[in-house]
């Protein structure tokens, strides 16, 4: 149980958290920060916070949990407003408090505190869930967003275990499976798994966008084009902010996946079925075992 | 009401056509032949076809609508045994024959048809049920696989109206929304909102699961990530055949995606974010747009 809990950036993780914080009565005042005053106060109209800040100031004066959802990028300026209000002479002045983010990219997160207290506190807990969506906003918040998914966490050397254990308590209580990971192995496999996908949606519904017939294209699509583009549908601002932050790794799965797909373009130019048909056993064998692993994980959340 | 239908091919496309038949009570003789004895078996167990033919010419022997459902590349060896069968001097010795065709491309469909006929029959109807799905074979044939999905006919000119009404009858009452195009047009329209995706999809899958980790890779891979590449699952041999049917036109647009993506790649690695955000933007529009698009048929449909 947690006496208060302050969530700075009230969108869709942000909020989905508060809301399962309180559905399962881990903490039961939650403060809430948007930039946004028209996000707080549907926040706070929809019971998804049970108070709102005007400042971050004020929304961590008194927090035991501090979870930052704000887009990565934003990270640094919240550090600076919390180290001004929380942190004296290089130490925090409340005991017991626990930081955490829920950012998609964490060797930024540990860089930009770094830069603002001089070191990565010991009471950082670098965390990422892996339950985004097309969806965004407060107003898409729900309680269960959690469940049944994963949480990483990529605790940094300072971290204190008695902060990463009360972070994992957290979001185990939640329905999410907790596990551990390197934090540049975390930031490597997601640029594979999450980043490039996303870089390439948005760059296939660009690209038959701005064909000759223009929008006429989608009417003629269907319902495995709607799959595979849904995530160019997500909030721009913050998949810019995750490119930014983790630019040298999507760069290098990138690169990869573009000197492939000129083989492969190379191979269809030359009539190669050969080539083309490997290719796509070994990719269906491939996203057959992703299946499988997705269809395991549901069979064990039923034990 | 048509007296009898030889159902050739009995896939997924070819089982769930003559199962909705049945369902909507538009022929109730339904024989079917596929290469597969096991398949022709248990669609007459799961009583999708009402009769089981040994060979091609058995299964057309008195039907009135033939409809081949087999691989694109396929159809030329079907085309012959009809032509053995049923033609006669360059003529059809049956009247008022309905011949039709699923395939994923229709340029190669007629091309295949002169070359063993002489000629495009007039009571050839080239079509094409918008209504895949990574899943494939007979076992997944469901009769409300076009309810609410869209079915282009793209007529030759030499095709007979009476041929091409029937068929357009047939499948509006299978629930299924006709449109009419162009064979060129709608073989460029596909390959970019099918044909390029499905590529795209298998490179990316098959990028990924050859990293240093293997499929380890995909134990952190989400919701997002699943929709992404859930074509990747696709039946491998249907897939090669529309390539190679189809490349000219995959690889006009597969190389203006290729050359989007390099500028995106670009942007990226210059840290050039006002670039992206504008590509991140307009294709959220886009692809906001075609879930509009999506929800106004849906309303439509409910009417």
């Amino acid at each position: 149980m947690i006496n208060r809990t302050a969530v700075i950036g009230l969108g869709l993780i942000g909020g989905s958290f508060a809301l399962a914080l309180q559905k399962h009565k881990i903490c039961l005042d939650i403060v809430g920060y948007d930039q946004s005053s028209s996000s707080s106060a549907i926040a706070l109209e929809k019971g998804i916070i049970t108070a709102s800040a005007a400042t971050i100031a004020a929304a961590v004066a008194e927090a035991d949990l501090i979870v930052l959802a704000v887009p990565v990028l934003s990270l640094e300026a919240v550090f600076a407003e919390i180290n001004r209000v929380l942190w004296e002479a290089g130490a925090c002045i409340r005991d017991n408090l626990v930081i955490t983010d829920v950012g998609s990219v964490k060797g930024i997160v540990v860089d930009a505190a770094t830069r603002v207290f001089g070191a990565v506190p010991d009471c950082l807990v670098p965390s990422h869930p892996i339950a985004g969506s097309e969806k965004h906003g407060v107003t898409a918040a729900t309680a269960d967003l959690f469940n049944n998914r994963k949480l990483i966490i990529t605790p940094h050397e300072n971290t204190l275990d008695s902060a990463v254990q009360l972070v994992s308590d957290c979001w185990q209580a939640l329905g999410a499976e907790v596990i551990y990971m390197d934090i540049k192995h975390h930031d490597e496999v997601l640029a594979g798994t999450s980043h490039l996908p996303h870089f390439l949606a948005y760059a296939l519904v660009d690209t038959l966008s701005s064909q000759g017939d223009s929008l006429e294209i989608f009417r003629y699509a269907a319902g495995g084009f709607g799959d595979f583009t849904r995530i160019a549908a997500s909030d721009p601002v913050m998949w810019r902010d995750i490119f930014k932050s983790n630019g040298p790794a999507v760069l290098k799965i990138l690169d990869r996946y573009m000197a492939d797909l000129e083989r492969l373009r190379e191979a269809l130019a030359a009539g190669d079925t050969e080539t083309l048909i490997d290719t796509f056993k070994r990719a269906k064998i491939a996203r057959d075992y992703f299946t499988s692993l997705q269809n395991d994980d549901a069979a064990g959340n039923t034990q």
